[in-house]
Order: structure tokens, then C-alpha cells, then sequence
């Protein structure tokens, strides 16, 4: 009677360096995106084709150390072998690195988060070569504080429009950012962490890009008021910060329940 | 009467991501070394054949923050104007961070240094793609405190048979280690940074190899004296940890006078 196994939702957290891939969401006819990998390395495990929702759709470039992704199964594998199982079939540069099984109406998109950013600057005047894939490199001068009061301006619910790109599909440009730090972390080393519930696209690069330029001098911190009040991208002097210096750190579930 | 311009000697400092090159030193019918890249920059801003003197021809993956080569040159490029010339020339995975003049009798590899290498290790069970190109994986827990005290019995002068590659034609294996700390960087990451007056081949990776068996435990700390007194590598269960782990990170030269 029992010969049909249960279907479970299984919740990936997966790590990857995006150098060579053209984002997280899946492409036709374009099998350098993690979510293509994930979903051929399920397929290959479990003989049967499977496909992966994921929780963020990372730019081309953007790397990450805690994504997420789901798949639902009727595998009697157990889910914590996943991890393991999978890396065997995954290239180096993807990393699945724990996985719970969720409840089977859990949505990875449709349920409130907090997502945590880094953006990592090498703040020297000849670029790093080992940080060349994971670091944008600014030679100028940086006035972290300048940038910290900057940053302070944009913490809290705001319309985020003069921070996103033009071509945004967003039904609405209000968005929560719950807090902005910027260190030096090193003599060459600065981290920008953003941390809210869910951007816009290329958000948190643009805010990267218009705090470099307060941390040179190019905006005062106060300006950022004026920028956010304008609602209008091209009222922003900041610029794109590229893909590469942005990794997504974290992704918190508000509503997971573990099963 | 002033028309053959002076020949200078120029030494650079280099650093490199060596995951795409076969090592420093230069190979007959192979591009891909960090000596070719420099000698082929070189001679496309100067116009001139012209190759460079590397300091330490490391191995095929070592990186480098602070490797060293000298070139000779009649141009008058100004030197502090060599690393901004030749990076434009240069792949983005090498770039020449300083240049000085130095006297022209000077040779990077016949004169006493003191070098500085470390070893990265990326202790969690499954790896971070992040780190992948930069630090082997050791998933086993790693006890810090067994590898300094094993450390400790190879600070000094000793012949160090036992840690070099059986492949070395080096005249003596007598060096001397004036430095090894191994410290726990974050809760994943380990650095083993070894300073010496110059190494015989692969011994920085037996040394961490070496290091990294004590701190699993299987290796006693005062088995290292015994290790260095049969001076035969076959008698050290020491491995020889990956390439991609390792970067020279400086290297001082005592008697560098500046012209």
C-alpha cells in the first residue's frame, strides 16, 4: 500500500563564484547559470528531470555564500545527504551547503526575507590580482565616514527609485533597507553590508556605487536625502558598482517551518 | 656626446594569481608562464626584446603578493612610470605593483633574502567556492596549538632532506627557517606563514603538509626532530599540500642598495 513515496520540498543554501556563470535564473539555450547546474546535477542524482526555484536571481558576475534554492522530491534520499551527494556532480565553483526539508507550499520568492549584501572595494591604487574576482577596485581615497552618514540616509522604508535600474519590472520602488555598515576592513580592504527585506534591480550595486562616490567626495552625505526625494535614476550621480565586488551573503526566512 | 642613453637595472614587485599559469620561470614553447607575460610586456613598451631575472621561480598555481624580477633597459622611461606602463600590457591576473632602480650588478636569486610565504587552509567540511582558487580544503578539525608546538622544532637551522621534494638538485639542504605561526584567521580559515632564508623545492608545502597531520593528530609535534634527523622524505608521512594554497607574500633583500 505504501509504494508511492511521499513528495518532499527540500530548501538548498548554496554557495557559488559567479565569474563564469550569466547569472542564477535559468536562460533557454544557455547552460552557464547556476540555476541550470543545480537542476542537472538533481537530474543526474536522481534520474529523473528536476528543476530548482531559487530564492534570489543573482546577476550575471554577483557571487554568493548563502542562496537558496528548492526542488521537490519523491527520493527516499535522505536530506541531509544532499549536500555531499550533489557537490559530487556540481563544478568547483558551486557549492551546495546544507539542505532541510520545508513545508510543500513554501516559496522561496513569495515569503518575506531579510537578505545580507556585501560589497567588497580593494581601495588601492593597482588592483589586488588575487581579489580581482571578487572586489571592484577604487584607487581613490576613501572617507569611510563620510560614507557611513551617507548610508545612514538611506536605512528605513523609502522609495528606492533613484537607486535602481531603468529597466526595473517592479510594481512598486518602496523598499526596507534595516541597516548599512561600511568598514575598513583592512589597509586596502572595504566592506559595504546592506542588509533589508528583498532590492530592486542592481539596488545594492548603485547604492555601492553612490556611497564610493560620497567616500570620495563627490556627493555630501546630505544629498542622498534629495536623490532618494527625486524618485528618478538619472537624479542619481552614483554609479553601477560592477558585478563582481557584490556577494549575497545571507538569506533569512521569516516564516520557515522546519518539517 | 650624451646621445647612448644610461643602462639601468630595474627590479619590479609582482604579484600574481598563478591558477592559470605553469609556474614563474619561463618555458620553451609555453606562454603561459608569469616570466613570459613580464618579457612580453616589457617588450612591447620598450620596443626592444628584453626579459627579466625572476627572484623565485614558483611553482606551477603559487601565487604571489611580493614576488621580484629585474630587467635591464637604455629607455628613459622614468622608473616610478614602469608598474602603471606595464599593467596596461599585462593580463589582469598579474600586476607589477612598484619598481626601483637598483645597481646593476645586482642579481634577485644571488644575494640573501629573507622569505615570506603562507599557507592557506580552508578548514570546513564542504568548501567555499570563494576560496577555491586560494586555499586547500581540510575538513578535518585542525588542532592550532599541535601545529605551532610542532612548528617550533623546525624554527632554526637544520637540514631539511626530509621537507624537500626528492626531485631537488639543490647543492645543500641545510636552510634556515627564522619564522613559522600558525593562527586561526576567522572560524573557517587557517594561515601557516613560514619565513626563511630561501627553500628548497616544494619544502613550504611539505612544511604545511607536514603541519597539517599534527593538527589532525596524526603526527605527534616531537616527531618533527625525528623527521629532520633522517633527513630522507620518504621517512616524513608529511603530504605535500596543493599548489593553489601557497603565496609568496614578500621577500626582503639584505643588501639591496638603492641608486
Amino acid at each position: 500500500m505504501n509504494r508511492i513515496p511521499a513528495k518532499r520540498r527540500i530548501l538548498l543554501s548554496v554557495a557559488y563564484d559567479g565569474t563564469a556563470y550569466h547569472g542564477f535564473a535559468r536562460l533557454k539555450e544557455d547552460p552557464k547559470t547556476i540555476e541550470a547546474e543545480l537542476d542537472a546535477a538533481l537530474t543526474a542524482l536522481l534520474g529523473v528531470r528536476t528543476e530548482v526555484t531559487g530564492a534570489s536571481r543573482t546577476d550575471s558576475g554577483v557571487h554568493a555564500m548563502g542562496n537558496a534554492a528548492v526542488f521537490d522530491t519523491v527520493s527516499t534520499i535522505p536530506t541531509g545527504n544532499f549536500p555531499d551527494a550533489l557537490n559530487t556532480k556540481l563544478p568547483y565553483d558551486i557549492r551546495v551547503r546544507a539542505a532541510r526539508e520545508v513545508s510543500g507550499d513554501f516559496h522561496p520568492r513569495h515569503t518575506d526575507t531579510i537578505k545580507t549584501y556585501r560589497y567588497e572595494i580593494d581601495n588601492e591604487s593597482i588592483a589586488d590580482p588575487l581579489r580581482y574576482r571578487y572586489a571592484m577596485q577604487v584607487g581613490h581615497e576613501l572617507d569611510i565616514e563620510r560614507m557611513n552618514k551617507a548610508a545612514s540616509f538611506l536605512i528605513g522604508e523609502h522609495d528606492f527609485k533613484s537607486f535602481c535600474s531603468v529597466h526595473t519590472q517592479a510594481k512598486t520602488t518602496r523598499r526596507e533597507i534595516t541597516d548599512i555598515e561600511v568598514v575598513r576592513k583592512t589597509e586596502q580592504t572595504v566592506y559595504i553590508t546592506v542588509r533589508g527585506h528583498g532590492f530592486l534591480y542592481n539596488m545594492v550595486r548603485i547604492i555601492a556605487g553612490t556611497l564610493i562616490e560620497a567616500g570620495r567626495g563627490r556627493i555630501e552625505p546630505q544629498e542622498i536625502m534629495e536623490i532618494l526625494k527625486a524618485e528618478d535614476r538619472t537624479a542619481n550621480p552614483g554609479f553601477t558598482a560592477v558585478a563582481k565586488g557584490l556577494t549575497l551573503l545571507d538569506i533569512e526566512f521569516s516564516e520557515l517551518e522546519e518539517k
